[in-house]
């Protein structure tokens, strides 16, 4: 069964148990789903409001991107799990021969490449899940405001819980170069994306304090 | 069913429809609960390591902290529906006549009290959960680190998330003093908590890159 069909109660209690999978990749892919899904609800609030009217077209758009989103961040969800056992097996592959040494070596580096590649896919989609929340809090109904801030807030923790899983594995490669590049990706995107998501945030709370 | 028993793609697609619960309370308490079940993971793969032999007792007593406090938050998805219902229906109440109006006011001011006190209950969790998960960070395998950190990301943005349902409801609320006096509450823990989880993770990263 995909982790996206778990329960919530069933996917926290596996989180918390010592399986190697899910891990902070698979949770920031939730938490991010669940993020958009709070920006989608103030399209789904506004929709057939008279006093929106004027943006119904531009919120039927957004929520199809948003539903989209959704659906992505949670197959993402299993896609992560997928990806990181191949790397917690190689991490137990023997090293008592050089040859054994220069195998896992090998073997390593191209699981961890592997193993990055999904929380930097998850990385890019919470950066989409932000822009979209910005335009729900921009023209959504007032009434459903705090949801859009609550679901930037949520991506904004994604996004940096999702870096972490890149970075546990970049720091691991031998191409240091390689690693670089994949670094230098990741934080533009939580250099943006962060702050934006906070900017959202933090207008959100003006309008409700 | 209880919320805590929808699958995470149920919860994901009813969060983002126009019913009015799930909301933001109950996606916060859910987000609080996948981070601190990250917390737990640490202290899960920690147990049985012989280098960690001398704070295996302090670990096996903050995982009993960790798992009641998941099934506490697991709980509030629920609660916080049960409470919103109430508040929901009081919208609707009619307010033509004097004495309408007067009932109207009466209902909605008790219904904003409870409606409320879930969110600040979760935010205290929130908070509960962030100092374990910062004695995870300390005490539990470096192994894990990133796996703390990513979990006080989102207790950080589940604290963020409850206070906004905190605000949005003292925000309506006719006896000033009150709302006040909740409104202070929210914003000491926020201070504190969001302040401390930043701590947290800024620590992890640093031990990452």
């Amino acid at each position: 069964m995909d982790f996206k069909d778990f329960s919530c109660v069933d996917f926290v209690e596996v989180l918390a148990s010592k399986e190697p999978v899910p891990g902070g990749g698979g949770a920031s892919a939730l938490v991010a789903a669940v993020g958009m899904a709070l920006g989608n609800m103030v399209g789904s609030l506004t929709i057939g409001k008279k006093k929106y009217a004027d943006v119904q077209d531009d919120i039927i758009a957004l929520k199809e991107k948003a539903d989209r989103l959704q659906t992505e961040l949670l197959d993402l969800m299993q896609e992560d799990a997928k990806m990181f056992e191949p790397l917690s097996k190689a991490y137990g592959l023997p090293k008592e021969t050089e040859e054994e040494k220069a195998y896992k070596a090998q073997v390593m580096e191209e699981c961890l490449r592997d193993a990055c590649a999904v929380p930097l896919k998850i990385m890019e989609k919470c950066g989409e899940a932000i822009d979209i929340i910005q335009e729900f809090a921009q023209k959504g109904t007032a009434l459903a405001i705090s949801d859009a801030g609550v679901g930037a807030a949520f991506c904004r923790s994604a996004i940096m819980g999702a870096s972490l899983n890149v970075f546990i594995n970049t720091k691991s490669m031998t191409d240091k170069d390689y690693a670089g590049s994949i670094n230098k990706k990741a934080d533009d995107m939580l250099q943006k994306y962060t702050a934006l998501a906070e900017n959202i945030f933090t207008d959100v709370l003006g309008r409700l304090k």
